[in-house]
């Protein structure tokens, strides 16, 4: 593979595009295109934006992301978690509903963009390790609550705002005695039914006799069957004059090419957010997309990946959109729709552009809450618990993690929530290194294994301590060692050797090696012997740049039987040289 | 120990007290007490305080660590390093000179007191590891450069502010055009015969035909000999009339009874400098402690120390004081001179209150310049630079983080380097763990030891894969080794076996557990065997939470020597179950 198409993938998979894969491709184009229209709409709704912002944020990034991502079926555009993001960063520095509020949209849109580009071209996708499992599942549980909540207010017709469970409560039971009734009607209907729709039609239509794929294809399109009859009420009864909030105008036409501000002071407010929403958004399209690949065993290039995602965002910059990224819902259906290459984005892109030019009109009698219902339908299915009780039975660490990401979310919003799950999760890993596992070992009869005396029969040799320590040596937990052995020293006087058994030293660093300095020369003012077993090829080579190995009163052994062969036979006292 | 002398120690080794130990105690007092009280004031100044309030520093603290610490050596008292992080700490909110300085330093005294106390009582002296060597030694020879400079202005007789390298030395150059001829050749006068003291004095005097140790003591007068000097000559000639800057009026008293503010805001704002010169307190004082102590095979427990020095800190809040911690000059004095007991310390604290209420009026002409001679000549013994050196050869994680405190420090001043240094050594071994070592292991020959095929001559098998991995598996890393053995399989295609040699394996989290499972599906679906080696007892517990081990396609051996035996023989296919 060349250089140039390691970089632009289409110059690889389109060589070989074939007529088969033109025609699967354009079959899920349509079915995707049906369904994004709404979804688009709905979500720019959630980020704050106008709802053309949606569409647009889904033409060009597709078009982006066909010529350089490496999945097959990944659909890119505005996604539910991205959105809320995207309203709580630019709600910082703009009002909603201003000019100020799309351009900071268009500002968010770029820097992450440049992120992604930069994490891509340095091959930083590891950065996305940083977010445990544990961590990105609390959050998306979070933010699927947060997001529900925050859109019952165009169910109940009213204004509300808030960035956190509380404040979104708070200020919509403020104006609830305001609301609307025949928009509480309309928005309940449409969620009650969208909600019957996903769990039960599925099943009535097979009883009535449907083909279990028909099935699919009428629940997929239930969400677009809420769009139009809830548009037929409201034109229908008119009842955009009763209070009804609707969609109203959308511009009609192609995306216009919009220019983000490059203000120092809007980037600087907007940096951490837009780190944020990059690693986020990269680890949700990155899990979608591997998930994807796997089942047709093809191969996502993670660095790679940025770079697809990283140009879809350049491109909404400049397209009136906002940050997108690859989304769970959409590239499922895109998947399962037969999508074989990324040319079935380019064809969506193509769909959603002729929506824009010629569909828009027909979304004016559109109720917002007829969104609404979708957005807390779609995002109702983030929702999920079980990890708490998963991390629960598993290790307190994770699940205090997920507990504290969880409860941040909520309630100090999503930027605290994730940023808290990150660096309490780095902060327990370390916490736990400071006091490391240390095990007194001995040999497994019959073999030249070690074992942990308080967890095997194993035998031990008087006068020979024989450590384990289950950690990497650094300064957290340098002096922890220095006590433990001091400790032990103190209960047992007849103690002439002690090995350290470093299988499990990954590292020693500087802090850890003068700690070591110093447990030496104690024991050799002792006299007793400090040995080491089994230490590993990285350490050794690091120990040897220093005088420690010289200064070492015993010896180094290759493994911890040979240590215990040669200290065990030897009962006479350690010589202090 | 009854729980009451573990907390207040004097009980311990006050009821054994003996005459000898009383008369050592007390010449010792005497010798420690002439060389606090120049050191005292002039520590007052490094801190923008008053002088009488070094000497108040050093009376109740004192006093209230004899109680509560465990040195039997440690003199408590201001120090260099945390009276310049006074400064930068309490300027930040008031003007030097002010009432409301001296109060916001009470302030932060009684912050500092508050949190010793508290980490003493829920024992958690470990946060001091937090701090690595390294980091330590850079940010006390930074400390040391920026305090010598600092002092330069009261050597020239200029007003200068600043608490960064630059922002010092640009000041200083502003203003020299103002220097006062006369206090420059009075503070240059005193600060070379001072480093002639330090350096050359000894050798001269032995030279001279005197007795090492009333050469030794001769040296230790150094500075008083200046103080008087410089006093007598300003008196004398009557120079503060020409501009000399002198200490002047000094409060004749006992420590007044003070009481610092509990201002929510002023609170909130010292939080994060009471807590960063806490910990560096702590971390000075219990290494010169432990260094004493280990001389004379007594024992420090650090989290009584914590609860001394917090006793120490809040007493300062109250007498007109500001933080204090054990210092490294005055406690070798101490034990030099002969200290038994912490008695030792309250006999300094009277000879010290004797001076502030008989003493004070003489040093009235004392020049300021002589006290940053003091100061200058003391500090100038922390600046180490070899650390650079050391760490070079050892580490270049350990070198960066070391090189960081030092610039960030010189450059933001004292609370951005330290800061900084903790934040870069902790990302810096996250960093190390994120991509671990992982060797390919086999046997040595005659043993049933396993070592990595690259370093040593080992035995391997076709088609039997042995990897050791160097690092607890966890959500930074965990998707490390799963890359790692695909890229390693699909090199090579003759595989039928995976072990996983687990011995430097110190924990699995959720996310890692997740991905050994994916691993084991993925392995599974291609029809070779994972099998585990040497799990530790901590990680196999937790592991046999989950159903993993049920999954796991391979088996789970003790030693990776029988799970080598049984596998090498096993030269069929493995087959999916």
């Amino acid at each position: 593979m060349s250089r140039l198409t390691r970089y632009v993938p289409v110059l690889d998979w389109g060589r070989s595009y074939s007529r088969d894969a033109l025609s699967n491709d354009l079959i899920a184009a349509v079915i995707v295109t049906i369904m994004l229209i709404p979804q688009s709409l709905a979500y720019a709704l959630l980020a704050g934006l106008p709802p053309e912002a949606g569409i647009y944020a889904s033409i060009i990034p597709i078009l982006l992301y066909a010529i350089f991502g490496t999945s097959r079926a990944l659909a890119v555009g505005p996604v539910a978690v991205v959105s809320l993001m995207t309203a709580a960063a630019v709600g910082q520095v703009a009002e909603q509903g201003t000019m100020g509020y799309a351009v900071a949209a268009l500002s968010l849109a770029l820097l992450s963009g440049v992120m992604l580009l930069a994490m891509g071209v340095f091959r930083m996708g590891f950065v996305a390790n940083f977010l445990s499992h544990p961590v990105i599942a609390g959050f998306i549980t979070a933010s699927g609550v947060l997001i529900a909540t925050s859109q019952l207010k165009h169910i109940f017709g009213v204004t509300a705002h808030g960035h956190t469970l509380f404040g979104i409560i708070g200020s919509l039971l403020k104006h609830l005695p305001d609301a609307n009734p025949i928009t509480a009607i309309l928005g309940a209907g449409a969620t009650v039914f969208l909600f019957w729709v996903r769990k039960g039609l599925r099943q009535f239509l097979m009883r009535l006799g449907l083909s279990a794929k028909l099935a699919d294809v009428a629940t997929k399109a239930g969400p677009v069957a809420a769009v139009l009859a809830t548009t037929l009420i409201v034109w229908g009864f008119g009842l955009d004059a009763n209070g009804v909030a609707i969609v109203g105008e959308v511009p009609q036409g192609l995306p216009p090419l919009t220019m983000p501000s490059f203000s120092p002071d809007l980037l600087a407010t907007l940096f951490l957010p837009a780190l944020l929403i990059s690693v986020i958004g990269f680890v949700e399209s990155i899990s979608v997309a591997q998930t994807l690949a796997a089942k047709k065993r093809q191969r996502i290039d993670p660095d790679q990946e940025l770079i697809g995602l990283g140009a879809a965002n350049i491109g909404a910059a400049f397209t009136g959109g906002y940050p997108v990224t690859g989304g769970f819902a959409r590239s499922v259906v895109n998947f399962d729709a037969g999508a074989e290459t990324p040319a079935a984005g380019a064809f969506t892109a193509i769909g959603l552009a002729i929506a824009a030019v010629a569909l828009t009109p027909l979304v004016y009698f559109l109720p917002k809450a007829t969104l609404a219902a979708t957005i807390i339908v779609a995002v109702l299915s983030l929702v999920d618990f079980s990890i708490l009780k998963r991390t629960w039975n598993y290790s307190r660490a994770d699940f205090l993690a997920v507990t504290a990401t969880i409860l941040l979310t909520l309630g100090l919003g999503v930027e605290a929530g994730v940023s808290a799950g990150v660096l309490l999760s780095l902060a327990l890993h370390v916490y736990k290194t400071s006091r490391p596992h240390v095990a007194e070992v001995g040999l497994v009869p019959g073999t030249q294994h070690f074992r942990n005396i308080n967890r095997h029969k194993v035998e031990t040799c008087p006068g020979l301590l024989s450590l384990r320590i289950d950690e990497s040596l650094y300064f957290v937990n340098a002096r922890f060692l220095e006590d433990l052995i001091f400790e032990r020293l103190a209960r047992d006087k007849t103690l002439r050797n002690v090995i350290l058994m470093c299988s499990a030293i990954n590292e020693i660093d500087y802090s850890a090696l003068e700690s070591l300095e110093a447990i030496n020369q104690r024991l050799t003012e002792q006299g007793i012997g400090l040995h080491l077993s089994e230490v590993k090829g990285p350490v050794t080579d690091r120990l040897r740049t220093t005088h420690f190995l010289d200064h070492l009163n015993g010896k180094v052994y290759l493994s911890q039987y040979e240590a215990w062969q040669q200290l065990s036979a030897d009962q006479t006292r350690f010589d202090v040289a």
